[in-house]
């Protein structure tokens, strides 16, 4: 937990935030502060700057708040992930929200388990996870995320709109054209399932205007694959 | 497994390598294939090819086997990385196993924990992992993996030589220039534990010709780390 991200809700007036849940025992058993020092924290949604411990108990913490400085910037992109497996999913919510993906659609694909649908990852632990990607990077903006079960309505009559004035890309290592070069510019990014996504999803991305590109002959899981792709589209 | 490792032990004549273990688990539940399906195989070491299945039965399998290619490329890579804590050392050991790595020193730091040096994963399960990572690429070369518990005898004597006519890169966000642009060169990186290499380690690897670097304000998690910064450190 690199930063503390605050909710409206934990504010007793416009400055002081207090903390009794699992932010508090990190806060207590691993950053062990006392009354005074400064703690790193941010506002959900909005800026980051400094919480000054005002008291601390065993149960609860008090913070003076003062939130100056913006969170950093957001990656121009659209990601588009054939839904992983849950414990895959779990750590790829982390990692998306880790690295300033701001604009996540979760959607199927025929080599994606339909069991897939249901766990409880998805159902209940999304925002969690994403928040835990937050906390890591030092981000308050909680990405967006989109659930479509059904990728030929999606494909034919969502994605042109999504994917319109953007880069489109489809990270698919067959027929493909390497990994074009860092540029900040909109991009809409389509990552594949274990296995791929097969010929006629292909086909279909691929009639939408996704580009296939690789990054080498390696298979990557899709929790390696994402970061090595991001890393490459998008200058530092 | 997108690709099924071969050891020596396997072969019963110069052709034939019967399976009895995971592996075959794995091709009877997973893959399903009949007799005279080819499957993408690879020796430990060694080239990658076919193997023909020339019999099945529920509990072993037999393969004719020809190895025409080579694995792809590795990285021009030593890379050092403070020891993670044990759930993240396999992760990492297949992400670094699967991106090429073949060079890999698992360092000591002042913020890595004393226990993990002694935890099963490091102990016994090494191999395993990096196994794995091989497995999900479809390479064959096992990374050679060195331990050093003690971080200054390792910085001072033996470091200018590992690092010598390299690129000498430390992942390390402050007082740091960008990561330079991909680059196909021998190259030597540095990858701290959970919170950094504390100023006197940052300040012995500068000394040994290291260059701070960073992938922007994020903080990462290491195992989004190395990809993310293998990614942009060599071509693809």
């Amino acid at each position: 937990m690199n930063l503390i991200i605050l909710f409206e809700s934990d504010f007793t007036d416009s400055v002081t935030a207090v903390l009794d849940d699992r932010r508090f025992t990190h806060i207590y058993n691993v950053q062990k502060p006392t009354p005074g020092d400064r703690l790193k924290v941010g506002l959900l949604n909005g800026n980051i700057g400094s919480g000054e411990i005002i008291s601390l108990s065993d149960n609860k913490i008090a913070l003076r708040v003062d939130l100056t400085y913006s969170p950093p910037a957001e990656l121009p992109l659209t990601l588009l992930l054939a839904l992983p497996r849950p414990k895959m999913l779990k750590r790829v919510l982390q990692t998306v929200s880790a690295m300033g993906v701001k604009k996540l659609y979760l959607i199927n694909s025929y080599r994606v388990d339909k069991s897939y649908w249901g766990s409880p990852v998805l159902e209940r632990q999304v925002n969690e996870h994403l928040l835990l990607g937050l906390e890591q990077a030092g981000d308050t903006v909680m990405p967006e995320v989109h659930l479509r079960k059904r990728f030929k309505p999606f494909v034919e009559d969502e994605l042109p709109t999504i994917a319109a004035e953007s880069r489109a890309l489809l990270a698919h290592p067959y027929n493909a054209t390497p990994c074009p070069a860092p540029e900040d510019k909109p991009t809409t990014l389509a990552i594949g399932p274990e296995g791929g996504f097969i010929p006629y999803e292909v086909e279909k991305l691929n009639q939408c205007g996704f580009e296939s590109i690789h990054i080498g002959e390696r298979i990557l899981r899709v929790e390696t694959a994402v970061p090595a792709l991001l890393s490459r589209l998008f200058p530092i």
